[in-house]
């Protein structure tokens, strides 16, 4: 089941395994906030992840919902992974994996027909630096080659109806430039959380969810702080890795 | 020295005492809080503080600098009280109190020619619900009865030259307007600092710095906790009132 350097990890939490490649793809913490930080519903409605990459969004929010998910992944090598992984995690009925360019995808899924979205996407630039020393599969996961920040917040709002929900994970520096477009497609900012490698740092990284149509107004959640001052995750990270202890 | 139910407080960590007032005016854990995310230069410059009040930053960065601070307050009461304070503590020399509207002072204190503005402005626009309650010293202070958040980020960027510095504090639901406002007026974000009541609450204050005329790219400072599980400051914030223990 396991293809050249592939690994079967656990998702601790979740009591689910999941194939992963330190040359292909590797899930990171920035899915699993993702996954925590997202709204997802019980029964009704259905989740679609945009860059879906290895399936683990899917998998981690599975066990909190009996709606159907959808990953959408560009690339063949990575949806292959995220197939095998739902398949041996036995949860082919509740999570399809399509291997398609997110540009293409809102014909397939319906413009305005979807309550929720979730979506980490490549966070670098094309111009980035470090683009040179990384094979095809990484650069693509990591970098927007094959989609831009505006392509994927204006698929989601694409893809939602009125009221429904989008989120995201990226990087501070360009939290104002994903709110401008966000608001540009109609998708209101309504919840921001940052996250902080320790207490006394700068956030590294956000966590946005938008509404379509919603009127303005944002609360600006809990900080989340990962490392405590030994370098050890703090308790609050560790129950989002490994469950309550 | 003391009028009516005024008292003489004292600014702990600076070793300076205040005029206050239930009544007319006292300041809030927002002004210290502001005073020391605001950064202040030691010998060159001049630093204008807008709305200011009983004189509470200017007060309190007063022991960081050795340059002139000039505060602005539309009231002749408030301004009264100010310049009492700034006598009682001996910092005549330093600090002036200008009683003045500051939708006028573009053209006393010279447009494009200041290098620091702090601001902590009212809070709430005139439509809000508590506004019966008060009295006109209260109200004038905490409601946009005679400066709108517009008027007092249009007249920062205005009294600033290119390179200078601007920081204000203000809730958290009005974030993205003020985002917007500053840039409209060539104020670029550059650091933003969020202020929980708790560690588990969604932040209730925010600080922001607007560079004139810089590069976009905001960094997201460590988040400031108010109260610990138990009701008491933090050491972060003790240390902000009182100083070093």
């Amino acid at each position: 089941m396991l293809v050249g350097d592939e690994r079967l990890d656990h998702l601790l939490a979740e009591n689910l395994r999941i194939i992963q490649s330190p040359t292909v793809f590797s899930f990171s913490l920035d899915a699993v906030l993702l996954a925590r930080f997202s709204y997802i519903p019980y029964q009704k409605g259905r989740v679609i992840d945009l860059c879906s990459g290895n399936g683990i969004i899917p998998l981690l929010i599975s066990p909190r919902t009996k709606v159907p998910i959808i990953g959408v992944e560009i690339q063949e090598r990575l949806a292959d992974m995220a197939r095998r992984s739902v398949s041996y995690n036995e949860l082919t009925d509740q999570i399809e994996i399509m291997q398609q360019d997110l540009r293409d995808i809102v014909p397939i899924l319906g413009k305005g027909k979807n309550s929720f979205v979730t979506c980490n996407p490549p966070y670098f630039a094309l111009e980035s630096t470090s683009i040179k020393n990384e094979n095809e599969h990484l650069r693509i996961a990591r970098h927007e080659v094959h989609c831009t920040l505006r392509d994927t917040i204006q698929v989601a709002a694409d893809l939602l109806k009125q009221g429904g929900k989008a989120s995201f994970v990226h990087r501070p520096e360009r939290l104002l430039e994903i709110i401008d477009i966000m608001r540009e497609y109609g998708l209101e900012p309504k919840r921001i959380q940052f996250v902080h490698p320790r207490v006394e740092r700068e956030a590294n990284t956000i966590l946005i969810e938008g509404i379509k149509g919603a009127k303005p107004g944002v609360k600006y959640l809990p900080p989340i702080i990962v490392h405590d001052a030994v370098g050890e995750y703090t308790a609050q990270v560790r129950e989002l890795l490994y469950g309550k202890e």
